[in-house]
């Protein structure tokens, strides 16, 4: 059982914006390529090979954001799991700037996804979380969520 | 004084996934863009052409998705002025996919943004939202904002 | 029977990098633009409703940058069908900045895409492109072209 | 001297489309992400910090698509200096898919940058590229290109 990642990215010329620093949108960009290395990391996809499919399509996302992050700097991207039901999960992020002394937290982003079941020729509904997966994430201890569930 | 802009757009082939539908990121680019075409409507610009210049960085943003955007969708994103400080602007975006009948409201999101000053040399700071912007900006009436300040 | 389409766009936030431009890979996602609009205007949606359904693949992509394009600038996206081959379509894109008097030419785009089919559990492969859309498209007088062939 | 640089990156689930591969301007973002470490590689960085300072607009791009990328494919960008001229620089990207056996070269890019000076309130110039930098780069070995020059 599993309840966080950190991932590492380095902030691209193209993640830029005219303000010279990281454009917001890509924050939540990394916080889906934390989420998908998690998967990796326990063995599974997001892209699940089961039939019928199942997909993770988002319902909430936020993000606060406390710093900015600039061209070429190193971001740790911490995900932790602040929620788990039978048909949904909930994660935290934690970015922090690796390349600053103390390492900062730079934003904190939220971001709650539902397991969906997409049957041939019919809309897609909410299901529970197959079991091979469900079996393998957990809750992140209090202590680590810092009372931002 | 102005409290609310309708942008309209087109789902674009490369703002979609794999999974067929629009990428979350993109509603919050989407956002943005209304914020930027208001900001026109009022005769301003969002990178003001003032001395030392002022920047809009963005603090808070969150979206909750309701239903999903498909290539070539026409989207209209209904912004709303939820709330005014002195050195911040608060939004709220209403999308509504308007080739639906009924038109539907696909997402619902909120942006914070802070004004900053960049003095050359100096690190930015928030500041007063310069009387030239300001005057031209009014909170919506609460029977619009649904309670969703 | 058409041979071109004018697209506009409006340069994003979202579309700058640091060096306060357009970033160039932009450039090509405003390409596509102005060719999923030609097929709209021509009652067409590049994603067809055909059975089995048909794609295109993008096989060759090139774009000269001569003058840079800065946010809010407004851009005249200039498709013109330039090849029309059994399987195959090329296109020659003429970016000009609206907002410049007079107006410049500041890029020229070429792209090549095939059509292809997608049968269920097989490969895609290069096909025919179907009677309904070959018959609505034609290639660019020589003299629109420029010889940029 | 270096003539090379071979960067790795994984296919995220943003950089696909509706057609489930990669959006074909992704490449053109991957280049970069090759350029700009092959400069940290030689313990420079594309953003100098020289006075005046130095900046690589792009003046011509292009790409041969031969495969599809999916998500989570691991790509091997191998860049090489194909010229080096007084004001400018082109090079040739090998796009190598690494999770396939075998290794297959699904793309293949060109891209020539021209190195501008920024002068405080003049136009951007195209100057000769600074010693420090130039004295580190050379023309990739003629087997090596493949004749692709």
């Amino acid at each position: 059982m599993a309840y966080e990642y950190k991932a590492v990215r380095r902030v691209e010329f193209a993640d830029t914006d005219m303000a010279g620093i990281m454009h917001y949108s890509n924050f939540f960009r990394f916080m889906e390529t934390a989420e998908h290395a998690f998967f990796r990391s326990l063995g599974l996809s997001i892209v699940a090979k089961v039939d019928p499919p199942v997909g993770w399509p988002r319902v909430h996302a936020e993000c606060d954001f406390r710093a900015p992050l600039y061209f070429e700097d190193e971001v740790e991207v911490h995900l932790l799991v602040s929620e788990k039901k039978s048909k949904s999960l909930s994660y935290v992020f934690k970015f922090r700037k690796l390349n600053a002394s103390p390492v900062i937290e730079v934003a904190h982003g939220k971001l709650t996804v539902v397991c969906v079941r997409h049957e041939k020729g019919e809309k897609m509904a909410a299901c529970n979380i197959p079991d091979f997966i469900a079996d393998k994430i957990e809750v992140a201890p209090e202590a680590l969520l810092d009372g931002s569930r």
